[in-house]
């Protein structure tokens, strides 16, 4: 047996069954032991970046690592930034990323970089293996590590003679994985405290936090307390819809989250921190709490919320309490698509327990308020603010959700980032519809540049404007093997979704606004 | 006046006019000045490596820095791995590099990365801007550093506040840039005695020795002396065509490259290194000249070729020397397509003093014995191995090259890393030819798993197949807005070439291989 191959039964081993790849020459013989032994599935993504932001979205969905299998150097650098959203997912992979034999390393040959370098910035985790015999070994650390609460990027590098020479001991048995700690019988006491004697308290749910179950209780905890219950602004997976807590978030706009943020001088970090603005902006504060707020940490995000909200429940004698009933499904929306009508049309149509990835940057920030009322559904968000997630994410999504509809809403000018991961939908076949949402320019962008206080001139415009020539969506879709068509009203939109949640596979619909 | 507008002022000022631009939020201030403060043609990338891999292109037809605006983080992670190509080619540019403000990082907002230590692995030089009175300082110098001989990549990270703030000392001057160095007498004379002396010397050409006065000074002191003349593998822009030296490269694979080789006891390095494998493979030597080849430095890669070898030819007292004739261009090729074919195709048409922007691969190896008898043009090579460099490099040459002709040779695989590139050739309306060799797979790597002792099994075949479904490169580039059409004979090639040579702005050809 060859360390590629020690390599790829330890992955087995420890349960990792799932491999995102776009391989390179320095892996072939990772490839060949992927070949020869059977067991993992693997899942060709067209650029790296489509890779790594498939397994965020296969972990997201299912909580368990994939493997990765990237080039060296330059191929994990391609993958960085949906590794970045991943980090801040805390989502978990085991990125195996090749690189130069140990001995061909001092040579810098073209191909040459700072493999380790790269991923430090991104990983949890990050070891080269010296000699084939310690590759599995050190595989199952990888494992380990990636499967620690809540999750890590751990990254695995390669080289080539690690992979092709003799580890005669084979694969090594999986490692445990510490159970997520519990939160300190204190945490709970303080929190409890401030529940029971302060007005305005603020219960932050985040990460592991925003499950039906860790909604349930937070709503309990509220309904006795009259405390109120915010969701961070952006967030690795939120169960909502019917049967789910009516949860907002803390706005992305500055001004907007420092008044959502105003009523409370105490606030409950659950799995979850105090709230900083995604930027810095010249006289406004970093911090979007009030400076006065008082700020208690129940569980950080590796713990266990579910035991630290039951315990605290219990410790305020919190009765069961049921989730507001948010009213019928509306009808889907009419006329020139705008944002409340492309959620409302959703929430009108969405099939059951679908899964929804959410790249609309700002057409979207008010979609949770008209969704309430679909049926229980997931919502993944770009949780790095690295543009060019939505769509690997929904790609990863549906592999790892098999029978659940994906559904993409997607911005146009972050979807051309990694338009790729539309062809790996179309050769798996899989059951996401994707929403362009065709404004054809970086909107946010030219948000932000009247909030220089001035308007776009002409050479600015060059930088934020994505037409001349537009994009025609429907091209690309059908030039990478996926279904589409185009429309500029919401009844549109309404069409095409039904006919999307119909069929197999995937379909892209532009939605022009 | 505030930092932002300091930093364009300083760019301009030391001649950097040409900004590949993919902007985010912390870098609003940066666009508003370029907006207020004429001068700057700045040109989108819909993904950042298209847009530093635009800049590499600039550099090596004008061997003069552009600038490069990129997001914080994540999009300077985006264009890492074309600035490892350029690093590689030792091309120069001044990437400007937003970054969470100074104070806000410690918050570690969702989108706050490790910005410089995605920066060090790929540039010469890097420095963070501390306070806005030292943005134009700090510009000076990166501008210096990226003229340093031969080039090099210069990396100035801005954190939104030092943009922001106010900078009334204005723009800095630029500062001077040091001249290649010359050659070592000492060198000079031991290659003259080693060519004088020795039989079965190779006189090896990288970088700025690639020029027509390069090969000329090259080929007289082969004439007089009877050593050989070879290039390195893969080369930042190659001087070609009627009216230069039939220069041959070192072969990529390695056995090739070790018969080619063979012949040479002595080696003179003119702005190039001993060869090595781009990898290494078991039982293979790393390093492919003879063990016993005696190596001898003429020149660094950041050395003046032209001086050194005007004395190494003087010392040798040898006399002026035609460069032989390639004979007359040859007919288009006919039938289906093979890479002779192509290459003769290619010769047949080219226009005067086109631009070859070759990302070929494996398809691609042959094409300079078949394009000797081309006219007089310039050939970029993929220089770092990394993958998804041609189309962008194609695009950035067309910019710095304004009248010329550009024809990109294109891998599929390695096209759909940067497809994107394409929308910016439409909308700049550039005169690029680009002739996509459609074989839907990774054919390099099924090479490379031959290598490796066995047919690829079906697993492997998931990851090296492009095809299930095929890529429709003509519904794909018309997307984004560029004319296209599809063939499967050369004829086809030919007539679509010359239809495209004759027209203005971009065309694509998928050559169905």
């Amino acid at each position: 047996m060859n360390g590629a191959e020690s390599l790829v039964h330890t992955l087995l081993g420890a349960g990792v069954d799932t491999c995102f790849a776009n391989p390179g020459t320095s892996e072939m013989h990772f490839v060949a032991a992927l070949d020869r032994i059977p067991g993992m599935r693997c899942v060709l993504g067209l650029q790296e970046n489509v890779v790594t932001g498939m397994a965020d979205g296969y972990f997201r969905m299912t909580g368990k690592p994939a493997a990765t299998l990237l080039h060296c150097g330059p191929g994990l650098a391609n993958g960085l930034a949906n590794l970045h959203n991943a980090r801040r997912a805390r989502s978990g992979m085991v990125n195996c990323v090749g690189d130069q034999a140990t001995y061909h390393r001092p040579l810098d040959a073209q191909l040459t970089a700072d493999t380790e370098g790269f991923a430090r910035g991104v990983s949890g985790w990050v070891r080269t293996v010296e000699k084939a015999t310690e590759v599995a070994r050190d595989a199952a650390v990888a494992v380990q590590a990636a499967r620690t609460s809540p999750g890590q990027i751990a990254t695995l590098i390669l080289p080539s003679d690690v992979c092709w020479d003799e580890a005669p001991d084979g694969g090594a048995a999986a490692l445990p994985v510490p159970a997520a700690p519990q939160a300190d019988p204190l945490a709970i006491r303080n929190a409890a405290d401030a529940l029971r004697g302060r007005k305005n308290v603020l219960i932050l749910l985040g990460g592991l936090a925003l499950t039906q179950q860790a909604q349930a209780l937070a709503w309990r905890i509220a309904q006795a307390t009259g405390a109120h219950v915010l969701a961070e602004m952006s967030n690795s997976r939120v169960e909502r819809g019917q049967g789910r807590m009516q949860l907002e978030r803390v706005p992305y706009p500055v001004d907007l989250a420092i008044e959502a943020l105003k009523p409370y001088t105490t606030i409950i970090l659950v799995n979850s921190k105090a709230p900083v603005g995604f930027f810095a902006y010249p006289n406004k504060p970093s911090r979007h709490h009030r400076e006065d707020a008082d700020i208690l940490l129940l569980t950080r995000y590796e713990a266990d919320p579910i035991q630290a909200l039951t315990a605290l429940a219990d410790e305020l004698g919190a009765p069961a309490a049921a989730f507001l009933d948010p009213g019928p499904r509306p009808q889907p929306g009419r006329g020139t698509p705008t944002p409340e009508g492309l959620a409302q049309t959703l929430a009108a149509l969405m099939p059951d327990n679908a899964v929804v990835a959410d790249e609309s940057v700002s057409f979207g920030r008010g979609f949770y308020k008209f969704t309430h009322n679909a049926p229980a559904h997931d919502w993944l968000h770009i949780t790095g603010g690295a543009i060019g997630c939505g769509i690997p994410l929904a790609t990863g999504a549906a592999i790892g959700a098999p029978g659940r509809r994906v559904i993409n809403l997607q911005a146009d000018g972050s979807g051309m980032y990694t338009l790729q991961g539309l062809w790996t939908q179309a050769r798996e076949r899989l059951p996401v519809t994707t929403v362009i949402i065709s404004n054809r320019k970086y909107q946010i962008l030219i948000g932000e540049y009247h909030g220089v206080g001035a308007n776009p001139g002409r050479t600015a415009m060059d930088m934020l404007d994505l037409g001349n020539p537009n994009l025609d969506w429907v091209k690309l879709a059908n030039g990478m093997g996926v279904e589409a068509a185009r429309t500029n009203t919401l009844e549109g939109v309404a069409d095409l979704m039904q006919q999307s949640f119909a069929a197999d596979g995937p379909f892209l619909i532009e939605m022009e606004v």
